[in-house]
């Protein structure tokens, strides 16, 4: 690490405070980026393989034109009259299901979580939320709560339930396909009865329609319908998270959900939605923003200010223009078979799974016990880091190579990625 | 109004639903903004003296150059190195008193409040908060609950108590001064020893240190320093929200809570600080940032990007380039004087207070009376809109003039605010 990073290092502490989190047991310094490509302060380059908020490429040009010239042109907020808002929610609501046809724009992914569950609570009149135990729906103090493995240790988080995350790798009840699906929505429902039994009964199921955060398993394409009926039945509206799987990133769809076959109540959107400009916002259908607006007077300051609105159009064009969502499809299962063809070689690799530009494998010690490698899949991260290779890791066991890159990755791109991979996995072995 | 507002005014309720607040009995359709001015769709000009998050003025070159700088270069999250977010900080930090040496950078006013009252929350183990009967910090679920006036019909709000908001010009106990000031501590200790009664305990009193959704009464110079020590006895937090008095605006302090001579713990921002950009922030003591950080595994992705510090450190060096914190002082000076000459003319200017570029001026039917002309006051603001002169109302009785134009604002443009409303006033009499 030279000086300059060290001196970040200590002024982080000083300024920000303690537990600000970096990447890496040797965190990056970076400076410039251009499409899958990051520099550090010592111009050293990077394959960015994780960053999903650079959607269709670092400073893409278009988006990166589209921001300027609106910032020069004029910046203000939704009280006054704008084309910017309606011509985007116009676009995006059209790449939904006809029910979902209303949006608020918000800032970001959090504040759109934080809209979707107080839409519950005024459509149900229950604030009981469930949500999976690995998952994570972001920051404010209603969402917070979501998340158990990074519970708050302040504040009264007993209107939320956890229900154990789907792992199809080692699936509920030992058993996958249609049975892994019925085991969880018994947990969901055997949730619903507990949150009934106390005074904030239950409004509503949040979810990550691919489960990324959980690992993205590889479920049954009916998992999530039966634990849809089983949510209609008890009253409650399904929050659909699209913040990771949305905007093509899994190349078969434009949302999770629409993969998932089911069909949510509230989708709340962030991180891809402006290639890094703070965008978020919140689509469903008339009848739930109406309920909304009548119990809320919500005003979001920044909220579809024009220059963020021609941001997320910018990200919209792109995607169309560049045809991002076939290309994710494309190269995502030429790398999964890259990634399976590393498996036959190296046996800690048990599991290669994913879709479009979310892939990654599940790193472990033995193929037959199926023990997660978790330190060592730790270890391959920093590797990868050092070999220039920007991935990351995650999952119920936090041993899953989590590779998400921005949609401009190439079959060059994957290449490159697989070579080191498999050069690492050569030299450094699991060690139990 | 013209055909194209009339579709977009049809098109946002069709995309985003009921109760979407505009300004104006018409609203205005703006395409571009400079300085102090903006263009509606038709090229009318109209002087902008209301809208606070241009701060430094309307598309300021040296802001815009710097987003588009940055956005061109590099836009990542904090959990990457990066020299912007230290040097921003840094730079805010030595702004305030040497206790407030820590922050987070979040995207909005809203998120920054949030996380404020979790930090009191972390440190007294309690979570109840008191603010006035008029006031408005946000608009996340745990935040919106403060407001009073803008109450959510749906949810839980119990852990919060309103007293009443300082009226200078109708004093609580019917006197001004220390008296004043006796009788508002008196209310936040009643409402203390109620919530000490209650499940929640007291925990913050959140406040804009000088009242401006109250109507920027014009209180005596201890007034808040009676209630922060009834809060501090009680051993609460005191949270000041600068998102409106900051950044100079008074033009006597950089901040308000500085003006009116409190300590507060938390220190919270949002509108103004990148000029547009969707910035936000919390500034308090490294005992309570460490207390927050081992509580709460806070990250917020877009929150201290590369992008969002180059935008705010622009505004804090066209602030001190341009000294526009003398300017908002000498020119406030001089369209309040402006104000009180109109008074000696129209009887129904009740009151002129304010401080640099915020100040306006009470409507009354009855100097002595003091009735408040409310209806008239929104006519004046319509009228004043048809002129070409953008400025709003507020209040508690919703009849007070809110002028808080941006900093480049000058006496030149006083002078033609001030003309235009003695015109209007001239014309338009106030009708009981």
């Amino acid at each position: 690490m030279n000086r300059s990073d060290e001196l970040i290092i200590a002024d982080r502490a000083r300024l920000l405070g303690p537990n600000v989190p970096t990447f890496y047991d040797d965190p990056i310094h970076l400076i410039k980026g251009d499409g899958v490509w990051v520099w550090d302060v010592n111009g050293r380059k990077y394959l960015d393989c994780y960053n999903n908020v650079p959607h269709v490429g670092h400073c893409h040009a278009k988006v990166v034109d589209a921001i300027s010239r609106q910032a020069a042109t004029l910046n203000t907020h939704t009280r006054y009259l704008h084309e910017g808002i309606v011509r985007y929610v116009e676009k995006l609501t059209n790449t939904f299901d006809d029910h979902l046809s209303t949006a608020i724009m918000t800032c970001t992914g959090s504040e759109a979580n934080d809209i979707a569950l107080r839409m519950c609570e005024t459509i149900t009149g229950k604030c009981g939320v469930i949500a999976t135990d690995h998952t994570y729906h972001g920051n404010t103090t209603a969402v917070a709560k979501l998340s158990r493995t990074n519970a708050p240790k302040t504040g009264d988080c007993s209107n939320v339930r956890h229900v154990p995350a789907p792992d199809s790798y080692r699936p509920l009840g030992g058993e996958s396909g249609i049975a892994h699906a019925r085991a969880f929505a018994e947990e969901v429902q055997r949730s619903i009865d507990e949150l009934e039994n106390t005074e904030h009964g239950f409004s509503a199921l949040i979810v990550c329609p691919y489960f990324v955060n959980e690992g993205f398993p590889n479920l049954h394409n009916q998992f999530l319908e039966l634990t849809e009926k089983v949510v209609r039945k008890a009253g409650g509206l399904i929050i659909a998270d699209e913040v990771q799987p949305g905007f093509g990133r899994l190349g078969s769809h434009m949302w999770g959900h629409q993969r998932a076959g089911i069909q949510p109540d509230i989708v709340t959107l962030g991180k891809p939605m402006g290639n890094g400009h703070p965008v978020g916002g919140v689509v469903t259908s008339m009848d739930i923003m109406t309920a909304f607006r009548d119990s809320f007077r919500y005003f979001n300051t920044f909220g579809g200010n024009p220059v963020s609105c021609a941001a997320a159009e910018a990200v919209l064009e792109v995607l169309d223009e560049e045809a991002l969502m076939k290309q994710a499809l494309d190269v995502g299962n030429y790398a999964r078979s890259g990634l399976k063809e590393l498996a036959l070689e190296h046996e800690c690799i048990g599991d290669v799974r994913g879709s479009g530009m979310l892939f990654g494998a599940e790193i472990v010690l033995d193929r037959h016990t199926k023990q997660p490698a978790t330190a060592y899949t730790k270890s391959l991260v920093n590797e990868l880091r050092n070999e220039g290779i920007l991935l990351n890791f995650l999952g119920i066991h936090s041993n899953t190579l989590k590779i998400r890159p921005n949609l401009q990755f190439t079959c060059e791109h994957a290449d490159i990625l697989l070579n080191s991979l498999d050069k690492i996995l050569k030299r450094l072995k699991p060690h139990p």
